[in-house]
Parts: structure tokens; C-alpha cells; sequence
């Protein structure tokens, strides 16, 4: 069953690689007949940009490309490709988004800017509206109080000439077709990037609230830009999302399928405790034994892992959410659990997730390891390592959260 | 969907009461030619007795109840009623149970002992091969090295006449029929009221294993008694469940389609952290927004509640996992999840469990109430009253668990 779980991970990533959810957002659709501007930003940016250019060609009048330092695989025909800092902003972030705003200045209503958002915007895009200095003051306080990123952006995108729909406002009168490659559960575009395309929700009631309660001090330039509304319509915006939890589960379910398992959709917004994820998943599994098909529970989400503070391993939320299934599956035949994130990296490691089946806890114990002191050490990773239960996929390229699944296989295949 | 809510409560819980549960195992049932001599051990005792004598009556040549101090509803035909204490044995269980074992001696194989056990038999029924003071030094030992439950039995097993299969040994050469309320998820009849009519499968090695791993000082009387084997094949005892979680979910579900939704089964043996399961399921909950036609997951289980040490309420595991997910099902509408105990008392409060939906939220807040200062102070059974999201049943008589259900309703009824 090793080989079916390789099989469903491999899959739906592979579905999920930014190149062709682009290539699938571009297939076949028709631009206004003006100018067409790329603009590229996030960690997915430039294979996103990539894949636009092999469609589109010279359709593109001119463009621009904002990833991470060291993420840009070369040039693209002409578009400019810039690196700029995540997970903090550097000057690279500002000069490269003036020079986007730049490229969008001045467009005519028969003009599109064809704009390919991935995770990382919210850093890797951005013009204050105030000095750097500013904006960083601000910030700092927030964190300082303990502010939710809800709070932050309420804040932030007042401070800003490309969050909270602003950019789009910006390419105003020109259309806006938005390809967004969502990394955050729900797929809240507001929150996705600090949604510079996307109408913002959020109000200068509640922006001079969340300052009175967090006793944020503004520096005075700030004060006024607090009363300044951000969006809340764009009629020039037509957002597609292309790649989100959703659909990873829905291609590891076809994975599933096409390897004979009924397939049972959970959720995609898993974002309790791993260990307890992993928990509920092991109860599904007790709970259907000696079915007389095979069966797959897939569950997507983005869980959460409360380290112990004496702990000194390493590990990731997939790995914990497979590893903690270790004691309660222990001794069933024909079923396994395995989790793993798509952008094949789970926590500081290399690994993408985690695999145990039945076997897994007596393998664990014959290699001398105790399983509440591993997860008490946070170090799942080298416990998986141990048993062969790492789940291994290299950078995939995409980022679109993680999948659960649980395999269970019919006992006897002489049966059907 | 209150109604639906209270109907499917209202419901699994009768389909589980033991009367009606001794009636299916009895009901057409032939027994040989024989004695019948009833022994009635457990918190649901006096009621299953009760109904097997309205199916049998004066075919039960003899027989004894042994219930809580408290429990019996009256006399039962011929039938001794005893009364004994619980959770801690006192004289009253030693002497019932001698009682029991007298009744149940020197009974030829045209014999047949009608066992109905419940959950509390551990306590109630017991006859110590050792003086009672030596039983309860071994087991304060036990309790202060904080031994687990399954350790706790390996070592009471060997100490007992009754437990670890040895009732039904004692029945020899009479057969034993023995309908069991099942109490403990996954049905472990060896762990039931610590499985008077069912074969041990620990070992005198692994007794032998406990007292030296938790450095148990063992009264002289108690050396010899550990190397005693206890029975590991039964040949006289048939058992059969009747009630158990999974035929409560399994009721639940009946009545769920009952209503119009579509039914989705779980798990019957959750038992991960309660305010992580109601995480779990609003993540279900969330993700089914917006189907086309009604819906419901079924959970069964016995989940844990670990209490904050500063928090001063009340409330229970069915109505924490009820209130975890009045914040993240805000806003939703059609949507609800409870959760309640077959036996009508979550926790130490009048409530059976908890009920919430979309509304919940602002409901609460109306009220001055805060979610989380209210998980804080492990005060659910307040935060669900001020919001009329207590489930209350009542003492049901039966103990079979818990069950959390998600419903979904179909938005328009119309579209049907």
C-alpha cells in the first residue's frame, strides 16, 4: 500500500503544479483587444509566468515578475524578473511593485492585466503609502500587542497602494483577470496575498477600533490614511483560483479512485491540532475494518502543531498527524495513514509527510524508539526516518496546503 | 433543526435502553432443559432483569440482581435484589456477590446461567481470592504509581473469583448466556465489568511484568495467587452485544434518514481531545456548505476533556466538543452540531450534552459571553444554557456512550 500512497501523493501535486492550473486558466480564453500586461507575484510567480508565456507568447505586451530571492529559473521571453525578500520586505519588494505599478499606469478600458498571484504576495508585493519606516512601526506594534493577521491587514492594507484591491483599482479603467493559486484554507481572496485584487471587507470603523485596542501608537503621516476607504466593489476584476486544498483533495480522491478505492471526501479546511487529526483519522480507521471494498477518508487543511517546549527533534504537521495514528492503528492489516504537504517540505526537513500502517509501531519499538517519547521530543521526522515512513517528494514547486488520507483495502482481493 | 436535533437524541437513546436491548437477545431464544438461574451484575442490572423476566418469567428458576445503591426500581418476581456500592466496593458487593456465586454452584450441563452485565460490574461484583484489605492495598499501590486501567485488571483479574472469566468458570459444567451492555468503545468483553464470563488473555508473565514495572510490594497472601492462570478458552459462554456505541451511532443514523438526510458514518470509537473533535467536525461541517441535499456525520466514541487548571465551571466532553464549534460554524446557516450521552448526564451537571449552530455565536456575545473565556473556565454547561444549546434527557438508564452528529440542511426546500 506503500506504493498506492506514493501513487495518490505524486498525483495530486502533479495536478496542482502552478504551470498547469495557469495553463488550464488560460486555455481557450479570449482578451479585450487592447494591451495585455503580465504581472507575476508570490513564491509560485515564475513557473505561474512561465506557463502564461508558453500560451500566451507575444500576446503579452509586457510584463513583470516578483518572486523570492533565488526562486526565478531565468528569463522569460521579455518579461522583467525580479527577486525580492519573504519572509520580510526588502527594497527589492518596494522598487520591483513601483515598477509594476509602473507598467499598469496609464492603461485604457480595452486594455487587461493578466495577474498570476500565488502565497508570499503580502511581502513580496508592496508600495506604502507612508515611509518604510513607518509601515514598519506600525507592524511592529502590532505584533508587539499580540494583533491576529486579521487585525494586521485591516491595518496594513490602509498603508498601502496594492493591498485590500488597491492594485486593481490602480489598473482601473483597464480589466483585471486575476489567476490566483490559493495557499491559505477557504481561499479567503481578501486574505490570499493581502488580496490586492480583491474587494476588501474590512472598514475604517473597524481599522480605528482595532488602534484603540491594541493601543497602537500612529506615526502622525498615518493617522489620516487610517480614514482612507479601501475598495469595497471592482468592476474591472474577474478572479479564477486555480489550485486550492479543494482541488488537491479532489485529485488525490481521482488518484484513489483510479486505484479502486471508494473515495470519501471529508473536509478541506482541517486546521485543529495534528496529533488529534491524527487521532480522529486512526477512529475512522478502527471504525471500518473488515469492509468488504476498499476505502479511502481524505481530509484536507492546514492542521496546527503545539510543540513541547522541552522537545529537541525535528518534524512537520503531516508527519505528526501520521506518526500520532502509530499506536491506534497498530496491528490492523491493510490500512494506512499518510498526510503530506504539496510543497514537499513539512517543517524544517526534507521531508514532504509521513506514512504508518499497521506494522509501523512494531517496527518503531524492534529500532528501540518509544512512541510518546518521540512525539514528546517533537521529532517525528526521525521517528518516520526510523521505519521507513517518510514521505520524500522534493520541492514540488506548488503550495496549496496539505492532504490526509486514510487507506483502508479490502482483505481478501480473491473476494470481488 | 432543534427538532431534528432533540428527535435523533430522543431516539438512539430508546433503541438503546436495556430493556428493549435484553427483549432482541432473549426474544425466540431456546435454552436447554434445565435450570435458568438469572445473575444480573452492573448500573443497568435491575432494568435488563426486569425485561428478561416480562420475556421469560417463571422459566427463570432462580436468579439475583445486583445494581447500585439506589438503582433497583422494586421487586422482580422471585428474583433477590442487592443493592452494592459504586464506584467504591463495599460489604454489600462482597456478600451479593457470594450470593451470586452460591446460586451458580453445583449446576449440572442442562444448566444455563443468564448473565446480563453492565458497566459498573468491576466494582459491584467481585469476590477477592484474597482478604479484602490485601485487595485494597494492592490496588492503592497501584493507583499511586499511576498504573493504567489495562495494567490495574492484570493484576485485579488474579486476585479475584469472578473476574478474568472465572464467573463463568465457576458455571461449569453449566452453560453461560451472556447478554452484554457494552460501556467501553470497541467492545472489549474482557475489560467489561472485567469480563466475568469471558477468556483473559493477559498472562501471569505479564502480572508477574507489572508488579516489577511499577514496584508493587505484594502481600504475602498475593504472592502464590499471581502464578493462579487465569481461563484463556471459555467452551460454556455464549455472549452476545446488545447496545453498544456503534448500534447507538447506528440508531442515530436511522433516525437522521429518518428526517431526510443523507447519512454519513464516521467512526464509533472517537477518542481524541472533545474540543479538537468539534474542531474536526465544523472543519466537516464547512467543507459541505452549499450540497444539494441534507446531510449528516456520524460520530460515536468517548472522547477526553483535559481541563484547565484555572478554569472554575462546569460542563462535560459532549458539551465541550459541542461549544469548540460555535466559532468556527458561525454564520452558517442550516448547519448544526451536537453531541449527547446515552445516559443523559455529561459531566457533572443535568445536561445530557451540548447543541449549536450558525447563530450560536452572536447569541453568546449577546449575552456578554466571550467562547474563549468561557472554554477557559471549562464552563460550557453555562455558556450552552445562556445560548438554550443544553441537550437535557434526563437519566435514561442506559450507558452506551456518546454520539456527535453534523447536519446539514439542504438550503431550499423548494428546489427539491
Amino acid at each position: 500500500m506503500r506504493k498506492d500512497c506514493d501513487y495518490i501523493v505524486d498525483y495530486a501535486v502533479r495536478q496542482m503544479l502552478p504551470d498547469e492550473a495557469v495553463r488550464r486558466a488560460l486555455k481557450d480564453r479570449e482578451f479585450s483587444s487592447g494591451r495585455l500586461i503580465l504581472v507575476a507575484v508570490g513564491k509560485a510567480a515564475w513557473s505561474m509566468a512561465h506557463s502564461a508565456h508558453e500560451v500566451l507568447g507575444d500576446r503579452i505586451s509586457d510584463g513583470i515578475v516578483i518572486t523570492k530571492h533565488g526562486y526565478s529559473q531565468g528569463p522569460i521571453g521579455s518579461l522583467k524578473i525580479r527577486e525580492a525578500g519573504h519572509p520580510v520586505p526588502d527594497d527589492d519588494s518596494f522598487s520591483s511593485t513601483k515598477e509594476a505599478l509602473e507598467l499598469t499606469a496609464d492603461l485604457s478600458a480595452d486594455d487587461t492585466v493578466l495577474f498570476l498571484l500565488s502565497g508570499g504576495g503580502s511581502t513580496l508585493f508592496e508600495n506604502p503609502k507612508c515611509s518604510a519606516e513607518d509601515l514598519q512601526n506600525v507592524t511592529r506594534q502590532l505584533l508587539a500587542k499580540g494583533a491576529d493577521i486579521v487585525s494586521m491587514n485591516i491595518i496594513r492594507k490602509r498603508l498601502s497602494n496594492v493591498k485590500g484591491g488597491r492594485f486593481a483599482q490602480h489598473c482601473l479603467p483597464a480589466k483585471v483577470y486575476a489567476v490566483v493559486l490559493s495557499d491559505i484554507i477557504g481561499d479567503p481572496l481578501d486574505m490570499i496575498a493581502s488580496g490586492p485584487a480583491y474587494p476588501d471587507s474590512s472598514t475604517c470603523e473597524e481599522a480605528a477600533e482595532t488602534i484603540r485596542r491594541f493601543g497602537i501608537e500612529l506615526p502622525p503621516a498615518c493617522v489620516e490614511l487610517m480614514k482612507n476607504e479601501t475598495p469595497k466593489t471592482l468592476d474591472n476584476v474577474e478572479t479564477v483560483i486555480t489550485g486550492s486544498v479543494r482541488e488537491f483533495c479532489k485529485a488525490a480522491a481521482h488518484a484513489c479512485e483510479e486505484l479502486g478505492y471508494e473515495t470519501r471526501f471529508l473536509t478541506d479546511c482541517m486546521d485543529c491540532e495534528a496529533s488529534e487529526a491524527g487521532s480522529f483519522l486512526s477512529s475512522i480507521a478502527r471504525s471500518w475494518q473488515g469492509i468488504d471494498h476498499s476505502i479511502a477518508f481524505i481530509s484536507g487543511g492546514e492542521t496546527v502543531v503545539h510543540l513541547n517546549p522541552e522537545g529537541h527533534g525535528v518534524g512537520g504537521r503531516s508527519q505528526v498527524i501520521a506518526f500520532s495514528a502509530i499506536e491506534k492503528i497498530a496491528g490492523l492489516s491493510d490500512t494506512v495513514i499518510f498526510s503530506a504537504g504539496s510543497d514537499g517540505s513539512d517543517g524544517p526537513c526534507d521531508a514532504a509527510g509521513g506514512y504508518v500502517d499497521g506494522d509501523s509501531l512494531g517496527k518503531l519499538r524492534e529500532k528501540g524508539l518509544d512512541p510518546f517519547d518521540v512525539m514528546m521530543d517533537n521529532d517525528t521526522y526521525h521517528g518516520l526516518e526510523a521505519i521507513g515512513g517518510l514521505i520524500r517528494t522534493g520541492a514540488t514547486g506548488t503550495n496549496v496546503n496539505d492532504i490526509s488520507v486514510v487507506l483502508i483495502r479490502r482483505r481478501n482481493k480473491a473476494d470481488s
